[in-house]
């Protein structure tokens, strides 16, 4: 299939990759794009457009990889752009969101296939989910698309909005429960009770200070792109009558954090200093 | 020592007895308190007392255990009724609500050892924590009161608000990702979504099911007294200048299971139900 892919950032370049090693055509756009973006695409095989014109030429599927607060952003311009093919939505956005996506897609003659990615960008054997929902035929094309790749395509009974709500509550149990433990902890620092704190967590919670641990570290790098998708799921909670305000503090929390962007030498005790400083 | 207990609740009672069952006399106040409570205080030994003034007639110490809500209302009625002694205030309650107790007990010329119990009522051999900070003879005595039963006491070294930030700290975590869990789960109910959600956690976090269940299980009998617990953790971290969203949504979630007070055939589907209906 041809694809544009929009855009190459890490999961959506390992996603372009998968594909290129498929047979698949790859294209992506260049405009306005980093220079680190240029290599790794180059380096993964995909076919640089200068535009988004050029990218949408003869392409049967656009496939959205990008930071939660472009994503609306992304479907407008390209269904300005005259597209009516598939366009997979594979955001971290609340279904509020994706219906929007739906909307703009469908006054276009396009076909929104809403997606959720749960787990980490498909590089060296890692594997990932995709969950789809929406028109069945459109589904059922994104799903082929990925067959024989490292993404396990799960096709949910649902519409457009249904994949976007799975992956909110993933994300909303594992993103929000790791800035909490690390809010709480950044709280015990302020308060001068880390000794309390952790005499407590050693007798009654031993896994916990392996757990904040691994929430610093596996948190900070990333959490200049979490602080939207905590965005996202307050909204859905929202949506449902659910209070947002887990995740709305849980956006703030990665907010404090995101000078830590991409950083490969996270230590525990500066991301909780961040917190509070 | 001679003990008054305010009030012999769940937790109250099986600390009271624990110390007559070391010897210490331990009175009561029955004015404005439940039959339930009589027949508890009375089972576990306690001495009643028709009103304040008596239970605080020899007096030692006044050991305050009660919904958090009550604490500063407990601690102004024992100081207003000039208690001088010693008061251990063993309640789920912010640093500054502590720092308030402190300043009413002070005015009375009493001496205010903040207390933060982590764990169970220590019934059929549960053990407890209670944490301890403040005033070091306060202390002091009041770790002697609790030697030889199922409270370890651990001392603090910090003032008043130390033992309680502890607790806060800890309760932040628990209780905070016990509320966060159930209503991502509610979140996924609502959006129709539990299919997919199943699918995620049984691929990725296969150990959740179990802990939802627990959570809804462990909380919603208790989630009657969470709620007000909740903000006082919401406003502990509001005084450090972290997000207090958190715990003001886990106080609306635990709010919205009030109805599920004590009870002992609770259905985790029952419980998920009502936090969006």
């Amino acid at each position: 299939m041809n694809v544009l892919l929009l855009h190459p950032g890490a999961m959506g370049s390992s996603l372009g990759a998968a594909l290129v090693d498929r047979g698949h055509q790859v294209h992506w756009v260049t405009a306005g794009r980093s220079e680190a973006t240029l290599q790794r695409a180059h380096a993964d095989g995909l076919i640089a457009a200068a535009d988004l014109t050029d990218g949408l030429h003869g392409a049967d599927i656009v496939l959205s990889v990008c930071p939660p607060e472009f994503a609306t952003d992304v479907a407008a311009k390209v269904t300005q752009a005259g597209f009516s093919g598939i366009y997979l939505d594979a955001n971290a956005i609340s279904p509020d969101t994706a219906r929007r996506v739906e909307e703009l897609t469908a006054n276009a003659g396009a076909t929104m296939v809403d997606g959720g990615i749960i787990g980490p960008p498909i590089r060296d054997a890692a594997r990932n989910l995709l969950y789809l929902s929406g028109d069945a035929d459109g589904v059922a094309t994104a799903s082929d698309l990925f067959a024989g790749t490292n993404v396990e395509t799960i096709t949910l009974d649902a519409p457009v909005g249904g994949a976007s709500a799975t992956k909110m509550a993933f994300a909303g149990w594992t993103k929000g429960s790791s800035a909490l433990l690390l809010a709480v902890r950044a709280m015990a620092e302020a308060e001068g009770v880390t000794a309390g704190l952790d005499h407590a967590w050693q007798t009654m919670l031993p896994d916990l200070p392996d757990q904040l641990r691994r929430a610093a570290i596996g948190s900070a790098p990333k959490a200049w792109r979490f602080e939207a998708e905590m965005r996202e799921i307050a909204a859905t909670f929202d949506g449902v009558g659910l209070p947002a305000g887990f995740h709305e503090a849980a956006a703030d929390v990665y907010g404090r954090l995101a000078g830590c962007r991409d950083s490969t030498d996270v230590d525990p005790d500066d991301v909780i200093e961040r917190l509070t400083s």
